[in-house]
Formats: C-alpha cells, sequence, structure tokens
C-alpha cells in the first residue's frame, strides 16, 4: 500500500482533523536516533510532580529492547520500541474496553484471547505519534501488514506479534515507515535499552515512566520491571493507556492473566487524570521463565503471593507516574474512601470525588473546600447516610455527624491544602469496605494543553 | 435560637470552610431593596451567552410575588423571595436525587409526598446566599422555624409552605435574618414581581433567567411563566438548580405532577454544565386555576397535550439559559444522538460527549477535533459500533463508515467551530431511539471561577 497516496488523499481533505494529542507539543527528552532536524517547537516543562529521576531498571533476563526514530507522525525522536520475549515465555494482557477501540488493540485482544504457543517467541512493537483508531479497515490491515513483516524478518509468528499504537485518532497508521526500521530494530535489541523503550511510546508525557521490583522466591531471585506512557484521556476502564511489564519468573499463563486482571483493578484501574478514556489503553506483562525460581502454577501459594504483591508495587508505581504526569497537574491525590456497605459503593463515591471539576479547582485553587467532596458524595449514586459521613484531609478531621467538625479549623484546612501530596478520606459509616482513587487538581494548564492549541 | 452565638463560634472555627459557590463574586445586577453599603468587589462581567434582555413575564393570575434584602450572606442586594399563591392552587415538584441533599429539600419532598390541602393558599420561600446544606439537625430546625414564623404571619397551613436555600454549603442558614424580613415581603406581594424574584435567588449567575408562553385552550388564555437561577454544580440528575414555574391553569396535582417529571426529564435533566449535581436541585410548578380555561384532568386530551408542550419549551428555555450562563462558558453546545438502540443509550453516548473535559476543551479552542468525540462515543459503555458511526458538525459530515467523510475538509470544520452556537450530531445507525443534551464549553473562565478565587 503507498502511503503517499493516501497522505496526499488527506492533504486533499485538508487533513481531516483527528485527535492531535502532542502533536504541538515539543519533542520528548530520551535517546533519539534520527538525524533528522529539530523544527522549533514549544517545549513543555516537566511536571512538578514528576519523580526526581528514571528509576534504573534491572535486566529481566530472557526479553531485550530496541527502539528507533521511524518520523510516524514527530521528528527528532524515537517513536517506535521492539522487545522481543525468548521462547516459552507467558504473556497477558489487558485493554480498553471502549466501543471505538483502535485495530491494534482488537488484534491483540484475538491473539490472547488463543493463547499461542510462544515456541517461537513473543515480540512486542509499539508507535507513539499516530493511535491508528476510527481508521476503519485500513487499520486491520496496518496491523496485518506489520505483524507479517516482522514475522519475515524475525521468525516470530505472527499469532505472537503484539502491537500498539498511541498518538493521533483517525489518520491512518504510515506502517510502511514502521517497517523501514524494523532491520534496524532487529539488528539493535539489547536487555539494557528498556529505558529508552519507555521515551520512545511518550506522547503527551513530560517525563517516561518506569518501576521494578526484586523479590526472592524460595531463594531465587525474581524481577519485575515495565514503563508506561500516559498523560491525559486517563480514565481506565479495563486497562489504561500502554503499558509493558517484564518478569524473568516462571508463570502459568492462565495464573499471570488473573493476577494482571486483578491488580490491574486496584492500580491502573484506579486512577483518573480527566475522567476520558482512551480508544488505545493497554497493559501487557511478559514472563519469560529465566529466573532459576521454581513455577508458579497457582493464585494462593507463597510464591504466587509474594509475586502479586511484587506487580501490585511495580504497577501502582507506574499508575501513580502516570497520574504524575497528568495533564496540567500541580497536586497528586489519593482519594480514600471506607465504611463503605460494598467496595463498589466506595469505589463510585471515590470516582466521583476524583472526577468531579469543582472538587478538582478547589484542589488547584489550595482551597480546603469540604462542601465540594460533600456534594461529590451526594451525586455517586453509592448508599451514603448524611449524618455518618466523616471527611478528613490527611489526619485532620474536617466534618462529621452531618457538620463541620467540632475541632476543625480553616487555618489548618489551609495549611495543608498547600500541600503537593494531599489524602482526601471519606468514611461513610455503613460497612467495611473501601477503595482509593488517585487522581491530580484540573488547572489553567490542563485548558491550556488541550483548549489553547488549535490541531 | 440565637444566630450570633453560632456566628461567634463559627469565627471561632474560622468559618469552617464550606462551599462558599458565589461568595467572592459581584453583586447581581437587578432591583436591590437594601439601603446597605456597596462593598467593594469583583464583579463579574455577564455571560456571552446572555439573552440580549430579560423577558416580559405576563402575569399569571392567582400568584403574586415580593423580594427583599435579608443579609443572609450578600449584602446589597435582594436574597429572599417569596410567592403565594391562592387557595386551591395545584402544586408539583422534582428535586435532586443526591444523598446528601439539603434540609429544605428534604422538607419539600416530604410535603409533596403528602399533597395537602390548599384551601389555604401555597407559599414558597427562598434564600440565596447559604444552602442550608449538610448544616445537621440544625438544617431541619432551620426549615420548620421559617415555616412556623411565616404561616403565622400569613394564614398558609405549614404543610402549603415550600423553601429552598441556595448558596454556601455547611453554614447553618441564620433563619432568624429571613424571619425580620417576612412582614415586609408579605406586606408588599404583587403580581408584576416576578423579575425581581427571578434577581433575588442568583448566586453565581451572571443574568437572571426568566421565560413564559402563552397559549388558547378551548379558546380561554392560559399563562405559563417560570424562572431559574444555576450556573455551576450543573448535572441534574432529577431537578435541577432552584426553578418555579407559575401557571393559571386548572390542572388536578397528580396530572401536573406527571407532566412536570415528564417534561424535566428531557429539559433541565438534559442540561450538563460541569457534571457535578447540587445538593440543593428543586424545580417546583404552581397551577392557580385561575383561567377561564376548562380543567386539565389527564395526559392525553387535547387540552393536556397543548399545555404540555407549552410547558415543554418554557422550561427548555429556561434550561437552556442556565447553559448559557454555564461558568466561564463562551459556547453553547447542543449534542444531538440518533440512531441508537434505546433511548437510555442515546442518552449515555450524548452524556459522554457534553461531559468531556477532551471535547469540552476542544470546543473551547474552536477545534474540530472529532477524534475526542469518537473517543467519548467508546467510552459511554452504550451499544456502539465502531464501523457504523456517523458524525457531523451541523450540516457539515465529518465522519462516516469508521473513519472521515470523504466529503469532509478541516477548513469547513474550523469556520464552523467559530459559531458561538453549535450542534455535534452522532448517528450511531443501530437503531431509532435518540436523545439530546445542551452543555457549554470548559474553559480558563471555569478554572478562573472555582480555582483562583481562594474561600
Amino acid at each position: 500500500m503507498d502511503w503517499d497516496v493516501w497522505e496526499a488523499e488527506l492533504r486533499r481533505r485538508k487533513k481531516g482533523s483527528g485527535t492531535r494529542r502532542g502533536q504541538k507539543r515539543g519533542p520528548a527528552p530520551g535517546p533519539v536516533r534520527s538525524a533528522r532536524p529539530e523544527p522549533k517547537k514549544k517545549v513543555l516543562a516537566v511536571s512538578p510532580l514528576a519523580p526526581k529521576a528514571f528509576p534504573n531498571l534491572p535486566v529481566i533476563r530472557g526479553v531485550r529492547f530496541a527502539s528507533a526514530a521511524a518520523g510516524v507522525h514527530y521528528t527528532g525522536r524515537s517513536d517506535v520500541m521492539l522487545a522481543y520475549a525468548e521462547p516459552g515465555s507467558s504473556v497477558a494482557g489487558v485493554f480498553t474496553r471502549s466501543s471505538t477501540r483502535a485495530a491494534p488493540v482488537l488484534d491483540c485482544q484475538a491473539k490472547l484471547a488463543n493463547a499461542a504457543d510462544t515456541s517461537g517467541g513473543v515480540a512486542i512493537l509499539v508507535n507513539s505519534g499516530n493511535a491508528n483508531a476510527f481508521t476503519g479497515h485500513r487499520g486491520q490491515l496496518s496491523v496485518s501488514e506489520l505483524c507479517a513483516a516482522l514475522s519475515a524478518r524475525s521468525g516470530v509468528p505472527e499469532e505472537c506479534i503484539y502491537t500498539a499504537s498511541t498518538g493521533v485518532i483517525g489518520q491512518p497508521l504510515p506502517h510502511d515507515r514502521i517497517e523501514a526500521v524494523l532491520d534496524d530494530l532487529l539488528g539493535s535489541l539489547s536487555e539494557t535499552d528498556m529505558a529508552a523503550a519507555a521515551n520512545a511510546i511518550m506522547t503527551t508525557d513530560t517525563f517516561p515512566k518506569g518501576a521494578a521490583a526484586e523479590i526472592k522466591i524460595f531463594g531465587e531471585s525474581v524481577r519485575i520491571a515495565g514503563i508506561a506512557k500516559g498523560s491525559g484521556m486517563i480514565a481506565p476502564d479495563m486497562a489504561t493507556m500502554l503499558v509493558y511489564i517484564f518478569t524473568d519468573a516462571t508463570v502459568d499463563q492462565a495464573v499471570l492473566q488473573n493476577m494482571l486482571s486483578g491488580v490491574n483493578e486496584r492500580t491502573f484501574n484506579s486512577i483518573t487524570v480527566d475522567s476520558d478514556t482512551s480508544t488505545s489503553d493497554s497493559l501487557m506483562l511478559v514472563a519469560t521463565g529465566r529466573s532459576q525460581a521454581p513455577p508458579i502454577t497457582d493464585q494462593s501459594g507463597a510464591a504466587a503471593v509474594a509475586f502479586r504483591s511484587a506487580l501490585h508495587d511495580v504497577m501502582l508505581d507506574l499508575a501513580h507516574q502516570v497520574v504524575r504526569d497528568g495533564e496540567g497537574a500541580t497536586k497528586f491525590v489519593e482519594v480514600h474512601v471506607t465504611g463503605a456497605t460494598t467496595r463498589r459503593d466506595a469505589d463510585k463515591v471515590a470516582r466521583a470525588i476524583a472526577n468531579s471539576p469543582l472538587v478538582k479547582t478547589a484542589i488547584a485553587g489550595e482551597d480546603p473546600n469540604w462542601g465540594r467532596i460533600v456534594m461529590a458524595v451526594g451525586k455517586s449514586g453509592a448508599k451514603a447516610d448524611r449524618d455518618k459521613l466523616a471527611i478528613s484531609f490527611g489526619d485532620i478531621l474536617v466534618a462529621e455527624n452531618g457538620w463541620v467538625a467540632e475541632s476543625y479549623t480553616e487555618d489548618a484546612g489551609a495549611v495543608y491544602m498547600k500541600q503537593q501530596d494531599l489524602t482526601i478520606l471519606v468514611d461513610l459509616g455503613l460497612g467495611i469496605a473501601q477503595a482509593k482513587v488517585w487522581t491530580c487538581d484540573l488547572t489553567h494548564g490542563y485548558i491550556s494543553i488541550n483548549a489553547d492549541y488549535r490541531s
């Protein structure tokens, strides 16, 4: 297929619009292999909530990475990453539940449902700059063509090649540009290039996201390391954004999938930046089995519990980094709801608070405006009794028994709100179920990023 | 009860926070009866979407209005309104479904459920500046005390006195200040003071809201006129904001309630400014029976159909005015979803679009970003088929068959988005159900109003 023809057609249609997330932003920091000249662009500052540095990710035995600048949409930066996992690896994934999900998501879901034999290895190929979403039948053709081309060059069967695309919605993916760098990618695979991969998948992100853990299982080292991208359009409904996690543990595929889905609910599915859900959210976990630790074959043994706990820590760390890179964010907020009759109700209340524009703007204004939290509890649809509610900011009890707490002072609330990391605690006083959701504030920065730049 | 004691207590607690909606804004335009000096405050400009003028509301035979400056919270402006309807009037109402709803809402709901005999007349007493919400048992005491005081002075039985309060959440209502103006209110009731009443109930509103209709039923004139307030915290779950509508038609109470609930779903329940739902939303409809037209005793007769249609027009007009006064709004947007399998699904999709921060910021930026509409359809949870979706901006077909439309040009989309009133049409291509939702854009103005002013 000739992409120049499509491009000409698109020019004729004056580029047809589409979501231009990341288009007008500056180039991302990190390794760049392209020699193209750097165009003058407005460079977004790094989020004030960013971690001080990218972590040292350990080598995960059995998986190698490469990245390259294919010029899919951006110039002057890497925009494609390839991960290759050795034969016998187990693969699990969770994906957006959006009904308008992108072609690569549909393709990954179909392949995972078949749980293919991985004796030929596993490959994950990801591009930024173009989401290959709402691209009709052309979208699926692009995915098929890419998988066939990579399979021919690498020997990995097509059914074990997973792709993802993130960026502009509604424009055809120029897959020939990605095909043109496949040989380069395969030739440069390295155990130590995971950080560069984290850079290649960024769009509006202001920093690359990585996290890792190492545990001992029966005395043997097991490592987990993951990377993620995401900044806006963040309110996961199943998985969220693009997240790739690798471990050298040996884990049965069914067990791996079950663990991933469970932990996902309490991590990526419990964050929200703006209540909007992407068409491309994908989270994949690959276990290479190269650790010396014995295989994990069930959910409940000591090894499974230890592994799940470490996996949870890595996923929560990555999820929090996505919130900390929320568009325009200046505050990181944990909303913790306790005392609900059901987990579902606790979650409803936490999300109602975390997604409320009035709560989020109050936080941006450092305003201890607990009345807006009462409002959000009320609108959540969860069972709640006004007179049993208790609200705290961190350790400061703000309201109880249907009114402001006797001990509360506005000064204490105002001082608390000046912190960068905040905790809002709501006890419904009805039962023992609880939920946590993490979010950021809603600022002029969010409006500037999403309204001030005309695409 | 001595409010000075409460005020001292509140000062001790440094005013305990609470939602200070409207507190830092300037005085509202309109009639002011107070002689207090006007403090220097930042005056908000009138919304660019405001109607050119307040409409000429007709006299509704059988109902009279008064307003006064009680100094509940604001100074230098009227903040209490009284409406009195003559004996035999029918009353209907719908209210917020919030589980943290305010004391006056609970009181109104209890009274309406009893459908009291109105042979002693009906009174509606409303204050702005304080919502009497999340005020514990004190809230109910304030309502009871006010109703008793008004009943003693007016002869209207307490069970036919309805109150509402709008403004700060979490501070006790200084009901003695309202009691102090009751004699003045009762002494100044007038058939022609409905416009002044519309001014008295405003909080963050930048213009008063009124609408009216006159129809003939069997040759006799029937009039409907209503007033509303509301600007932020607007995403009604049942009724919304404060809305009072009066008619001289003769309508059975059960029929009136049924009509109001039905029309409410397609009017006030179909608007959203910021997806946040108030604790105080109240909509009441009073039919005085003073028209010469024959009584309406069922839902389906010609008179009922004509009356319902006129009621719909008045309610839709008021609902649109609330959106046009949305905090920070610069665009008025109709989202019209067709081709759904159920009305519920059409409504879900329309709300997902209308509440999406990314769609709303794109509109603010005059960006024809249809990819974000695809995203919102996808996240809505409604049944949708990516490849059957069609999206239009007004008459401009933007996308169909899973991709950008052949005829669409970005120029046409960009020109369209410059208009002040916009229509986003989404056809799901699955069935015949449809829904409309009205909203506004999300701008720096919304952030400034809700984050920049520390309470």
